[in-house]
């Protein structure tokens, strides 16, 4: 299985203590992680047609996406390709702000909106699917002590299977783990992780989006 | 349109601090709050045929259920009619531990168990499909003060509509508005709601539960 | 309720067989067979701004939405317009080649394709949700004589609710009667009716249409 | 992958036509159809238990289930052992006539009623999800020349996933190829085959039950 991670990659080289938490980026923490589960190159916003040629895409099984302050900078042919290639039957993994991202948007067809609040709070995410295989070997919560807070009404579509619910210490809900699937593609949107958070270092957390790579490819 | 609204009618014949709450018991509580979704009647399991006889659900529209201590006393007989009925068209609201009632089993086919815990915990009640009739008018979130927890896993088949999820100051998370269509019927789950608290006095939750009379009813 | 039918309107105004069939175009048939559904208006592609500016829009309840041979010269200003309405709780109602249409391809997020073939053939609509609202009054199945075949495979999201499936002579079968929930508007897809036949002056078309726009009307 | 094969095994015993088609009954021609899908083992309606003690459920990884003319026949403390090893994560595949089986029944909690018509007419079985594994390998459409016909309305619960639907020489459709998922089990239900015609013995059709034991098997 090959697997693409597409980051943006603009925290990371403009920040600090971004930098601290995800010294190789968030996608080497991605790469680092998914390690086992297939084949992973990276991918990022300031390469040559985003690292994302026709090339690339034909010879990816799943593509993962994290996204959050350029989600403009990204070229409309690159959504077109990446689209095309998601009904095409690539599996498509959205991360956390990745949910405002262009590709998540004209593939769902909404706003994507939701609410939000940074300020670190815990966030536990529960299973409603236990039999699905992204929830394999889950604990039940996960626990993740510091977290931006998304919050409902996230104007997606309902979703064709819903995995996991998030709750966070202000009280928020958020449908935070969401199987879509959309021509021959499976899509896959997991809310947690932030660049301000060492939420993709969280051992469960990699589990998951493992999981969901395996679910997600191109079969 | 025609409600009737079923209560088992246990804890407050036996418990002092339940009928403090619910004097006129928690069909009494909620007839008055339905009184304006259309012409109300009231059965209990003391009654004959637990007082929904085959000339009472032919002339009923909507049915509510509350049930907790004794869901087995239900006569199979009853349960086939009311079966029957919500498959021919009659609606069906079931309130809180009436998840566990055989009613809802039948109609679900599957075990409808959940994780509880009865500190009296606030509730927050989000709406995720804010556009659902049963949503209409109904703050984010509903706030309820003290009330039974109900967590998830929540053992149900994948609701046709998800309308409502539930937060508990414990950080637990439920599924707790849910429409599912059988037959020709139409049928909402609603979680807040127990004995030993008033949650049916409660002007978001009587709100909730009218609406879902009104879109559940037969057509 | 304020209904706006929108129509393409170019066959009529180039073709004399289709102009026999609709002198007063596919949107005069239509507004006609909806006049008791509630207020009608109607608007075509030649206007300026295609007959929706903002102003009819913010007065639609519902939109009806039939084109087939000018999509791409619908200007995309005008579709985001429409966009954003539905979104907002505008109803929409696409029919027969709309399927090929700007909004609804965003609004699905999918290619939107399907299979065709244009003999003439029996159509046959059959229910698959009898208690749904849409299928109020329709008798299983509807017959029209004389029809271009759309068959599966179809390519869109899975609907989230499937009302009616039809067959046709040659065998093929087709999902031609699905709602969409997006964002807070609803939407409904109707497979029959094409520019080369009588189907909208058919009295069963004509009751599942005005079925249609009451359910998707804004609430 | 353990397959339990169960029938029950009345036809081929008393009608000679039947044994022609099926002269080691239609779970000897589905235990060779399903020979490579994994080990499998039969299990009939004469037998104890029906040959469905709790070790025999234990060890089964998926149940196919084929049952007309005796559905009464099956005890209630067997469907009440295969009803919680469903829930508990065992695959289901029930086919044909199954649908009014006290197994399918209780999972569903509807009537699971249909229109039929036994005059060996060609069906047709078309794809509507190309990217699901149960359709895997399958040609668009599956071909069956003599078939009994099942039609709409088939009252079922909204599926979670439609795969086949079919078409009948009469002008008739089916969703003859449904997914649901109940407690930790999933469950397929495919309409093809009947004991008057050879259907599984069709390459096409031993295919899907082949893709749907292995898309059903317990994790």
């Amino acid at each position: 299985m090959n697997v693409t991670i597409w980051n943006e990659n603009v925290h990371e080289r403009t920040e600090d203590h971004v930098r601290a938490i995800y010294p190789d980026g968030i996608h080497g923490a991605l790469a680092t992680a998914l390690a086992e589960a297939g084949s992973v190159r990276t991918a990022t916003l300031e390469q040559d047609e985003h690292g994302l040629p026709a090339s690339v895409l034909d010879d990816t099984d799943v593509l993962t996406w994290w996204g959050h302050a350029a989600h403009d900078d990204v070229a409309d042919e690159v959504v077109d390709r990446v689209h095309d290639a998601v009904l095409g039957g690539m599996g498509l993994v959205v991360l956390h702000s990745g949910h405002y991202s262009k590709i998540f948007k004209r593939l769902l067809g909404t706003t994507c909106s939701l609410e939000w609040r940074n300020e670190g709070e815990r966030e536990l995410v529960w299973t409603v699917d236990p039999a699905h295989p992204i929830a394999d070997g889950v604990p039940q919560p996960i626990v993740i002590e510091a977290q931006e807070m998304y919050g409902e009404h996230f104007d997606i579509p309902a979703p064709d299977e819903l995995v996991f619910i998030s709750s966070f210490a202000g009280g928020e809900v958020f449908r935070g783990g969401c199987c879509f699937k959309r021509g021959r593609g499976r899509i896959f949107y997991f809310s947690p992780g932030d660049q301000d958070y060492p939420v993709y270092h969280h051992p469960d957390i990699q589990r998951v989006i493992a999981n969901a790579v395996r679910w997600a490819a191109r079969r």
